[in-house]
């Protein structure tokens, strides 16, 4: 069993996550830009790295979630990355959320130098990395799958190889499409609810019943009924998933006009200043667009 | 118990309906515009009726599912329509997916001659009808509602009183414009995952059991895969019901640009020459837009 485990970026996620692991028993080798969010986890025996370097130099299977594309590439390519203390038959495995073709792209880094990667982001928020019932979707050989399934499992429960390096951020980005569908048709079924005069709560009920039955209807729409707009899955973070999922769109000479819609609509309800708020909060975007006060 | 049902419309939908209320005992007046597929009604035992004004002289309860808004105001307000033969102390009810504001207007001219007016859209397709495990959802007085109840449990499950008349169009609505967002969640998601080269298979049963998971996802997306196009619920009707969320919308001051983008999707596949498939065939008009066959 690999016993020394690198952990990057020590986020919401990322704590819970690599605190999981240490439970597990496994040695980790800690990162995180800042340093002090490392404290507990060193408390419970994890060694603090001081950069990305040392890191991939020390342990054998690297782990990174961090935010954006950029501090992806940061923590991989740039200097005292992972890429300069990598070396031959080591694993890492991005469980960012992140383009495929920047995991694509440092795959073949990491091939020059004899070590492997994976993709793997997930889904399932702070409640499933607390608990370890992630959604992790895999991209990487099946040599590579099966070297990491023991520590997936540690942190997921729905854990599924979906293809080579690459196939785990665009299953992640198929399912964050489907949800900008889901959150436009609730959110917009409730603004002409209310407009309507309707008893909310008895029209939520009545139609999860049937087709349009949703996770979003379950799950946010209660929560928009009760005023509720505290972060499951921020705006911020969504706009950057949907942001990502556009560009590589284009890159496949694919037009996704609804996603397009949805993101613009998403950036109106940022610029109003809920960009750290719960993605159900779309319903006040809506609300401005017709200049009222409507939920 | 009222023995007395009148059943004006008798397409898919009616014709499954009818058919159930003659098993359960009740005594049917029937009218169609195209009389033919009142026969095998007839060799039922339904009484044919030669106008909707003829139906409602002999019924006492009025049941009517026909096509566009301008066929329930034919049917009410035209010559030999209903409003023309009823009389005090009869019901009726409009189970078509129509305006609201149109069932609220027919209920003020039956009101004038002393008649009650329900509304009450079904969902659930040829299957719920033919099996009587429609949701209905209701508009009307507590009354009028207790009326119906007996005759609404021979053809449907999940029956919900929302308020009164128009309210029962309205849920309908609701339903229609979250389902609006699901298929266009669904379909890019598709056609992004098929661009990507992700078994889609596995792309559908791993996202549907997370946040993104929907009834779409579920019941439409493998017809797709298995390019099954076939109505269960056909996209006229439905650019037809999005048409009727619109332009209420609309009156009500309420903007629903997610919803609008969607009807002019269905517009454009309908232009291709699917106004009679399964609204699944949205992936068609995605294909469309980005020039090439994809799934």
């Amino acid at each position: 069993m690999v016993k020394k485990i690198g952990f990057i970026g020590l986020g919401v996620m990322g704590a819970s996550m690599s605190s999981r692991l240490i439970d597990a028993g496994y040695e980790l080798y800690i990162y995180n830009r800042t340093k002090n969010k490392g404290d507990a986890l060193v408390e419970k025996g994890a060694h603090w790295c001081d950069t990305p370097r040392s890191v991939a130099e020390q342990a054998e299977i690297i782990l990174t979630i961090v935010g954006y594309p950029k501090d992806v590439e940061e923590v991989y390519l740039g200097r005292n990355g992972i890429v300069e203390g990598i070396s031959e038959g080591k694993i890492c495995c991005d469980m960012t959320t992140t383009k495929p073709s920047l995991d694509i792209a440092i795959a073949e880094k990491l091939r020059e130098k004899g070590a492997a990667m994976a993709d793997a982001p997930v889904s399932g928020g702070d409640t499933g990395a607390r608990n370890g019932t992630l959604s992790i979707m895999v991209g990487c050989s099946d040599e590579v799958f099966r070297e990491l399934l023991p520590i997936f499992s540690v942190m997921g429960k729905n854990i599924t190889h979906m293809g080579s390096v690459g196939a785990g951020q665009n299953t992640k980005m198929a399912n964050q499409i489907v949800i900008a569908g889901t959150m436009c048709g609730v959110s917009e079924a409730l603004v002409y609810g209310a407009k309507a005069g309707l008893n909310l709560e008895k029209m939520v009920a009545t139609i999860s019943k049937g087709a349009a039955g949703c996770w979003t209807l379950d799950n946010l729409a209660p929560r928009v009924l009760k005023g509720d707009y505290e972060p499951g899955f921020m705006v911020e973070h969504f706009i950057k998933d949907m942001g990502i999922a556009l560009e590589e769109a284009e890159k496949m000479e694919l037009s996704l006009p609804s996603l397009a819609l949805t993101k613009q609509l998403y950036l109106a309800i940022k610029a109003e200043g809920h960009g750290r708020k719960g993605t159900q909060v779309l319903v006040k975007a809506l609300e401005a667009l017709s200049g009222k006060e409507i939920l």
